[in-house]
């Protein structure tokens, strides 16, 4: 760890990958409670100017970056005198080298994220990790790059969250296993034959969390918790036999680890997602935040099943891919991509996700040792042809 | 902590108080299955004179004591040969002074428990702590002991060694509270009037634990979390008021703390007793134990709700009598043991248990400073009165 949370004169400073979505407004509440501890020293939107004006307004921060380039002459005229303005991917990964950054919060969604956590890592930064596609695209080489730059690689996901703080205090070598709890989504109590009317509508209105469009779908076909695995797989370095999944519908209990000795340690609290970001902000410490109070009495019941894997493949397909691994889970990330995108437009199916991610698959001749150029073009291929398929 | 449990040459070794009793086999069920990392230096009981004769043949200690001296002659013609044999209560304490123990494990019964637990900590040795009434009678004396010696105090207790392992790698300044949960005993579900009728036989069948009869009757009048209440107020050195407790029948969370973010840590597991004394003999590590597989969704369902003090007045006693400290709780604990075994033997019903510690801590002229000799007084005066008093 190269940057302490605490003992240090000065707020510690942000740059937020990903400001205007679900992830990155709750990120800039948490710093909105912590202004003495936290300021921001980049701010990254990709469309959304009008938000990441607003934000840039209020946390004054050095630069921000608006990845769509479109949107750069307007978002330049309004913050004129207030920070600099940067456009596209390129000059985002180029202010990652800026040293005054002590931790980059990634909270980019899909495979757009995977380049900057990469390139920060590589820069020598820590790194507050919501995006978990750069693991799954990437996990051996960014895993690597953690090791070898001795850099903190912080999870946000909660499930991620909850076991990293499990783990605080504890020897690694008595891990038994770790189970990861999961909603079950919307589609939990439905007959599998009726997958096949979901509407778009009804995929993205998740029981619990209220997240961005790609994490709740993915969450109602379970993919989610299968790229969770591969997560998990590189983030605690587990065999897959030694991750595990229980459906959980409160989503109370955010995940578990459970030692040799037959002891577990859970984390729990209300489903906000507040909490595991300011985790990772203030790690190993924790601070105060203001989330309504929590009271065992009155959830009063917490639930525990089997996932169904028949009823939900692409939690099957996930696991089966880290399993072989090499470049597959790559392709897998790229093919659900799509598949959620043309599903959100109506092109497909919700049942057809998992057709389309497995058809992509089957069309891969996988690697099992691969650099970044080769990654990153295989997940390119795999997005042009999961695009172009018809099933 | 003087004596690391791991990375010594030879095995560990334990003096074990209270050896024939339901802790104290368990206790010997886990050395049992580290000979390799813990050799018994002495064991001790009361009156079971054949186990103990038979656990001293197998796990041939440096000596035994017999603490009822009417049963020494034949343990001594048994053991001839094979260790030294002790008697009495005087001989029990001489012998923790022996500085080849390693850790003493105290798994006495009631408020004979204390004087062990002192005198352990005076000659600084770590203990580990079954006997709940050292710190109910004399917390305050034996937790400057622990400060002054640099000793180790380690819980036995489930609750309390759950909460023991959510603060491992956790700044106790963090802590907003700690949540003990109780399985709210075999009559959980009774009308309040019934509780009249409650026989000894009913009060002793505890739903989920199987332990002694004395914590199996104050599980059923809750005293046992109300004694835990004030064990904990001790351990963890937190006001009452940051103390909880939450019913959860299923016996499954051992117990939770809550941090200043709104994130908790629960400790769970089987309710095993092997886990936490374990825990406690290998503290900060861990090594296998035999418990049977562990998986949440054949538990399928955990419940929590409100103790209800009106129905089980002992909790609010106890609650009390912390709440105004000083040697309330030596009362409260002497008074309560009478009423158990006043309980046990027909003399009283269930619900005088209640009534016999209050009208003790009504007659007794409280002290909030105290000296060892002070509190143990004050001990035998409440066994006295409680078993003299009419109600």
């Amino acid at each position: 760890m190269k940057n302490a949370p605490h003992n240090q004169e000065s707020a510690r400073k942000l740059t937020l990958l990903g400001s205007t979505g679900s992830i990155g407004k709750n990120c800039l509440d948490v710093v909105r409670q912590h202004r003495d501890l936290f300021s921001v020293r980049y701010l990254s939107a990709h469309q959304n100017a009008d938000l990441l004006i607003k934000q840039a307004m209020e946390f004054r921060p050095h630069g921000v970056i608006i990845t769509d380039p479109q949107f750069f002459e307007n978002t330049r005229k309004e913050l004129s005198g207030i920070c600099r303005v940067y456009a596209g991917m390129e000059e985002m990964l180029a202010i990652l080298e800026d040293p005054e950054t002590d931790l980059v919060v990634n909270a980019l969604v899909g495979g757009a994220g995977v380049m900057p956590t990469f390139t920060a890592l590589r820069y020598g930064r820590d790194v507050a990790l919501a995006n978990k596609e750069s693991l799954v695209v990437a996990g051996r080489l960014i895993m690597d790059l953690v090791k070898q730059k001795e850099c903190l690689l912080l999870p946000i996901d909660s499930e991620h969250s909850a076991i990293w703080q499990c783990l605080q205090g504890e020897d690694r070598e008595t891990v038994k296993r770790i189970i990861l709890t999961a909603s079950g989504g919307p589609f939990r109590d439905w007959p599998k034959e009726k997958l096949t009317e979901v509407t778009p509508e009804q995929a993205l209105a998740h029981p619990n969390w209220n997240m961005g469009q790609k994490i709740s779908i993915d969450s109602a076909t379970l993919m989610n918790k299968g790229l969770e695995v591969i997560e998990a797989y590189w983030l605690y370095n587990l065999p897959v036999d030694q991750i595990d999944i229980v459906i959980h519908p409160q989503s109370i209990i955010h995940s578990l680890v459970e030692f040799r000795d037959g002891s577990l340690k859970a984390q729990l609290g209300h489903p906000d997602m507040r909490i595991p970001i300011q985790y990772a902000l203030t790690f190993p410490g924790r601070l105060d935040l203001n989330i309504k109070n929590f009271s065992l009495e009155d959830i009063g019941e917490l639930n525990f099943e089997k996932p169904e894997v028949n009823k939900f493949p692409c939690l099957k397909i996930a696991i089966e891919a880290i399993r072989e691994g090499g470049t597959r889970t790559a392709v897998l990330n790229a093919a659900n991509e799509t598949a959620v995108r043309k599903f959100l437009n109506g092109e497909i199916k919700f049942t057809d996700i998992a057709r389309l991610i497995d058809k992509t698959l089957q069309a891969h001749n996988p690697l099992q040792e691969y650099r970044l150029d080769e990654i990153l073009e295989i997940h390119d291929w795999a997005q042009q042809y999961s695009h172009k398929i018809s099933l």
